[in-house]
């Protein structure tokens, strides 16, 4: 299958071969080994869909039950992995955090050989949200928190972690639905850095150290952390529909809407704009869900955008009384199953990713002497 | 230009441009933004090159004084990243420790912005040798190094931080050669991961940790490594070539011979060779370096396979002193100059790298209750 150059970044040029997922077949659609992304969110949990996307098949009961409960005794965090996040000051990035995190636990416990790759992923999934919140309770409150929970499942660990007290039966759901939402997404840039890294034969946590460092960018990670700045500075939806009418009268840049890939709509957005309702009710908001409703009409009848994944999400992490900055760590704590999964995809099929470039410098000159410059 | 694929891992597919460098324009050349790596490497001083790479020209003597003692001002390593260092045990990997070290410095020290980029570059080629040896002396001897000397070369700081004296003027001047040697090879698979976390604006120490993490694949990094493991073994030349003769016999891989680049020779085995031939002089050696020139004697004889950069590296290295597991650590503090050149040029011209997949995968099909799994 030949394939034309069609412009800067790779656009539309195959670096490779996947089982794992479909984006915007029909324009709109993703699926994950082939199933629906809104058929999981509606019939899993996240530990389902990490089992699904690392393993190639949905778990039976009785291996979801033993596959949550490994990852439930995977939580802790060696001491001199806190040392370290206990030196990481409060104004660090979060994604920094993670990214050094992870590399750290390679040097405690790394991937001697490949036959480990599904159980360092596993260690690495269990034990991510006890990284940044270990980092963040103790930067922020002073606290050394004990992150060895009982809870069910990864979002509730997170968000017991965070607030020191299990959370709602609603907001573990939502939970699962958002990492279900952001766990694989084809070659994105992330999952490339992953893959490219994975083609030298390197280690699990180098590709997902490395892939961390690349979701950390403004251009890819972070766009419901950008469009959660922006909608806490409106007071109400008529607020919103005068400042939004501005910005683009100005050519502002909007975050959380469009898609590189899809074209029609974000298969994503409904699902989590249908949870947001459910928790603005629960949580009594009578500003932010209006607000974004408002945000999302303008953009569509101005400029024909969609909201992608992350629009609605900002104000479901809110709402669940998440701070703005941990958004992109949960984005990793979901991510991660794709990445490692692309990791032994590549692993199990590999040449060295190593493309060329097209020389744009200067011809073949002799160095002159330092004293003739 | 429309390229057609040619095959897996990007092979010949152009993924953007550079002014950087050529590699085996003609089957055997390489250049540094015009200028040959031999001339280069005959003529110049490392930090010369690495003034060349990263700010496009190169400096005057005045220049050169100016950005050396900058470097020198900056080999410090703040409190927090030393007990990081000191938490990492001796038998992690050396590049891990990199990794998280340079990682661990992005939380210390940020780049908030892209003004930053020279000097985050900068700190990083200062500091590197006081982090991989701070690192080793306290896990290996017990020691805390004062990292900071006033020693005139960065490779020159690194021998003297290893060693615990200042190295003799033929050891600083093969350091300069050597890190000449390995600064720069346009867009090989740990460049090609940092142009692609760099691609989402993410910064400079996500791309340079991310980077890291691909040079530690033994497809990539580590080759000089693996040859010196071999040679090591060998008692004679006699003795290398029946050794040698019995790997082919079974068809062993052999690392240091051969490139995916380049046809006909490694311009840079016939620099480092000539160097590895002086050290086995100065220090007395009857060996080591016969062992390698029988090694290149057979591999051209039996299989026309030429030594690359990395063959004659191991001996040389070895010669110095330096511990075989230091080899790879030591490419990276000389490639930290490409990779953060690289990083510059994609900033200037960006595109999210974001390439398509061929789908393998399941057709779409429906979640199944969990009881009829």
């Amino acid at each position: 299958m030949a394939k034309v150059l069609s412009g800067a970044g790779l656009r539309g040029q195959v670096a490779g071969k996947t089982a794992l997922s479909t984006v915007g077949k029909s324009g709109s659609g993703l699926t994950y080994r082939g199933y629906d992304v809104k058929d999981l969110a509606e019939n899993c949990q996240f530990e389902e869909v990490a089992y699904l996307i690392l393993k190639g098949n949905l778990p039976t009961q009785a291996e979801l039950d033993a596959y949550k409960a490994k990852l439930k005794n995977l939580r802790g965090l060696p001491q001199a992995l806190k040392d370290v996040l206990e030196r990481i000051p409060a104004d660090a990035h979060p994604m920094d955090v993670l990214r050094t995190g992870c590399s750290m636990l390679g040097n405690l416990e790394g991937e001697l050989n490949f036959d480990m790759q599904q159980d360092v992923t596993d260690r690495m999934l269990a034990c991510f949200p006890s990284i940044i919140c270990y980092w963040y309770r103790f930067s922020h409150d002073g606290v050394r928190v004990d992150v060895e929970t009982d809870d069910d499942s990864i979002g509730a660990h997170f968000l017991h972690l965070l607030h020191g007290e299990k959370p709602s039966e609603l907001f573990e759901q939502v939970m699962h639905v958002s990492l279900i939402l952001y766990a694989e997404h084809e070659f994105n840039a992330s999952t490339f850095t992953a893959r490219v890294c994975a083609s030298t034969l390197s280690d699990m946590h180098s590709c997902i150290t490395g892939a961390i460092g690349s979701l950390r960018g403004p251009l890819h990670g972070g766009a419901n952390e950008a469009a959660m700045e922006m909608i806490e500075g409106f007071t109400s939806a008529e607020h919103a529909e005068q400042e939004m009418m501005g910005k683009l009268a100005r050519k502002e840049k909007i975050m959380g809407f469009g898609h590189a890939i899809y074209s029609e709509s974000d298969p994503r957005n409904a699902i989590i704009k249908g949870w947001s309702e459910k928790l603005a009710a629960a949580v009594g908001d009578t500003v932010l869900y209006p607000v974004s409703v408002r945000c999302e009409e303008v953009m569509w009848r101005e400029k024909k955008l969609f909201c992608n994944a992350d629009f609605f999400h900002a104000s479901a992490y809110h709402f669940m009384g998440i701070p703005t900055k941990l958004f992109t760590p949960i984005f990793v704590m979901s991510r991660l199953t794709g990445w490692a999964a692309h990791v032994m995809e590549q692993r199990a099929d590999n040449r060295i990713i190593r493309p060329s470039a097209e020389y744009t410098g200067e011809e073949l000159r002799k160095v002159p002497a330092i004293a003739d410059r």
